[in-house]
């Protein structure tokens, strides 16, 4: 097969946008840093909203929509969240042909806007947790666009919620952190994912506590695929969301919020993609199963709209690629490209002895079997390669992560993975040094592999990696 | 019970604003136009695009997503579309903290920038058609903002197609308009919308034809639901959307566009709504079937959960009320305002001899009946109030339309209603005397009611009312 994309181990980088480009999952927008998500790779973001919308509601909370433009005043009422993003925002000066008394901001995230109504909407004990999340698009001004993972718009769930004191708070970060995120990235998205918590550093502007979790990237950075905050009271306090308490008293509430996003499109690549194109896991994939009919012939067209409704009666997602016009060469390069789980290739000669072949796009392996088995033969497919490109992705996170015993072998083993160091080694001041070579701590664990309260707590590990 | 909403026939502005607050549906944003969606609001929202979605799939269409941020220069492009537009944008002039060097305009819709990238895409008549849609969010600039009905921001779907030609792009066109839109309107909806075909003074800024759903809201008002545009060559011409056919000429493609958006929901509210409430559709309600602890009592929530339980495996989605803490008839009357289809109430003295009572939100019946029945009651209520909001709505309009002659007898029937009146005797010029006392002609339509292609034909019938 000639060669389509520039291999991984010759310029990750450029592989990243030719698969992009060549699979037809997005392109650049005509404004910078903006991106026009095909759909290719529209269809992979509708399956991943379905799976994790399903989760946001099993944990409670409901989907709302707040407004695209806030006023740039709610912005400066919590300070360290203005300071972190006024160098990212947007601003709408001209509505209806003028000038606007107060300018607007596109939201950066609406932290701001939902907790001025969170304000309005809460007076009792009884009325938390308010538990709210929207689907959006939010605007951060991007002077080094790359699409998916650093794009001045993108789309994303943020969740938000308030409780009546920090433990509930807590408690709801963190099953949203495990429950929804770790739980879809693993079980879903096939990447082995560290949850932890940054440092003080890395955290969200104006939160108290930030989780993460973070993927190994096929060039052995880590890549942050979602994040949950606790934001103790600074936005109760800043957008006054107090409750009148069973005792009668007015207490200031404490909220969550949590996100992720497209850029979790780009993880999916840099995670599972091959020399050959994308591998998109069998439970995210919008098309599981290919059936191509591979050239005309004799019933052959109608064998294969067979295959085709035995496997959608079995449950499993299915296309039927019969255009037989186009060379069978080029669809088969272009679903090696945009990573079908299994192909099933119809001919007229496998099918004058009864065949049809099953190619299964994670180990390439092609192989001819009785028309009759090929559902059963999809369905343990698909389980298999689930299973497989999670073991993969966890095999390659194990071969690339060493445990040190300094910063400076931490530095020096980003340059190719992940290093696990005592964060009592690092520190602030370690982590301000290793900041300056490109190196961040990812985040902060137990021993146990749990994820700390506090970055003061003894004898944690810090995952020290370059990252996007 | 007592008075919760102003009444309609006292005040119906006024009705629509008190019923959206009290029902929770949506608040007013804090930048002037915009608004906030509520869970009980958005829950809607959200089956209205699930429905929707599911019709634009089975038409070909593949979902997308293209930049909110538009350069102004594109707008210009299409002269009819900037002259629309242009008194409604917002205008970014400044990001990432500096003055940009064009301005980019928030998307009032996309015809501009997908017309850029279908010209990329296009290359030969083989790629065509080419149907996409995407789910977003647009601003288009208010001075007289009414939530759902007229917001600076609003959540809407808009498909955008390339055709090789003017018959197919028609043929397309009124496919969605049919096929999608009038499908979803009259089946899920239960409101019974007209279709027909815009005159050129109300026809969208760059379409050569726009075709039309409008709907009866409880004042005699029309409400334009949906429009599905043929652009002819426009938008072709202007971003050079071109392909090679078959005989290997480079022709310019037909395109259309389409959208329907949150203003359904004020159309649901104002058709279907009455002084108690909003009534939803079975086939649209998020909650279906809602069952009510009326106060505990030995057993009862137990029998609530297991008919919550039961609803759910027929097939019913329903939701489970044992806030016993709060008053009864409170929950009574939140659940008339939110819509409902039909409540189950289970009490412990209706318990005693095996009842429950099953409340439909239609007509207000309250009817005892053994525990056993319910599920079976239940699908045979969801089934006659969907027919019975329809037919209530289609009574409505036919008795609050009348045929006239004459353009004055049809402007005098706008007061109330609609008329049915000759185009020959309204015309370009009957439509300005029209539009200056406040008349829109909402659409043309055949004497048979099928949608012509031209307002040119002969015996089209105008449809005179005040509107949205």
């Amino acid at each position: 097969m000639a060669r389509v994309l520039t291999p991984r181990a010759e310029d990750f980088p450029r592989w990243y946008q030719d698969l992009i480009a060549k699979a037809q999952l997005a392109d650049n927008g005509p404004v910078r840093g903006t991106m026009v998500i095909r759909p290719a790779g529209y269809a992979i973001w509708e399956r991943m909203q379905a799976e994790m919308d399903a989760r946001i509601k099993v944990a409670g909370a409901e989907n709302a929509y707040f407004p695209l433009f806030i006023p740039e005043s709610y912005l400066r009422r919590e300070a360290q969240h203005v300071e972190g993003f006024s160098p990212e925002l947007a601003v709408v000066t001209h509505g209806g042909g003028k000038q606007l008394a107060e300018p607007v901001v596109v939201r950066p995230t609406s932290e701001t806007v939902i907790g001025e109504f969170m304000a309005k909407w809460v007076d009792s004990y009884r009325d938390l947790p308010l538990l709210l999340n929207q689907w959006a698009n939010v605007v951060r001004w991007e002077l080094r666009p790359r699409i998916f993972l650093r794009t001045s718009e993108f789309l994303w769930q943020e969740g938000h919620t308030a409780h009546a004191d920090e433990a509930d708070a807590r408690a709801y970060a963190r099953k949203i952190l495990h429950e929804v995120y770790e739980d879809f990235m693993v079980g879903v998205l096939g990447i082995p994912v560290l949850t932890g918590l940054k440092t003080a550093r890395e955290r969200f502007a104006g939160a108290t506590r930030t989780y993460t979790l973070e993927g190994m990237m096929g060039d052995g950075k880590a890549l942050q695929m979602g994040t949950s905050h606790e934001l103790g009271q600074n936005f109760a306090k800043a957008f006054d969301i107090t409750y009148t308490s069973a005792e009668r008293t007015v207490e200031h509430a404490w909220t969550t919020s949590w996100g992720s996003s497209t850029r979790m499109l780009g993880g999916l690549i840099m995670c599972h993609g091959d020399d050959n194109g994308l591998r998109v896991p069998p439970r995210l994939a919008p098309v599981q199963a290919y059936v191509m009919v591979v050239k005309s012939g004799d019933g052959v067209t109608e064998a294969a709209v067979k295959l085709r409704d035995a496997l959608r009666d079995a449950g499993v997602r299915v296309a039927l690629d019969d255009r037989v016009d186009t060379p069978f060469g080029r669809r088969a390069v272009d679903a090696e490209l945009k990573g079908y789980p299994v192909r099933v290739e119809v001919g007229p000669r496998d099918l004058a002895a009864g065949n049809a072949v099953l190619v299964r796009r994670t180990d390439g392996s092609k192989t001819p079997l009785p028309v009759a088995d090929v559902v059963s033969a999809v369905l343990a497919a698909l389980d298999a390669d689930q299973q497989a490109l999670y073991d993969g992705a966890l095999a390659m996170r194990e071969s690339r992560t060493v445990d040190v015993t300094t910063l400076d072998e931490a530095i020096e083993a980003a340059a190719d993975g992940w290093a696990r160091v005592p964060w009592s080694v690092v520190g602030v001041e370690g982590e301000a040094k290793a900041n300056a070579r490109g190196v961040t701590v990812r985040c902060l664990r137990r021993a146990d592999g749990s994820v700390p309260d506090s970055e003061d707590e003894p004898e944690l590990v810090a995952i020290v990696a370059r990252s996007y």
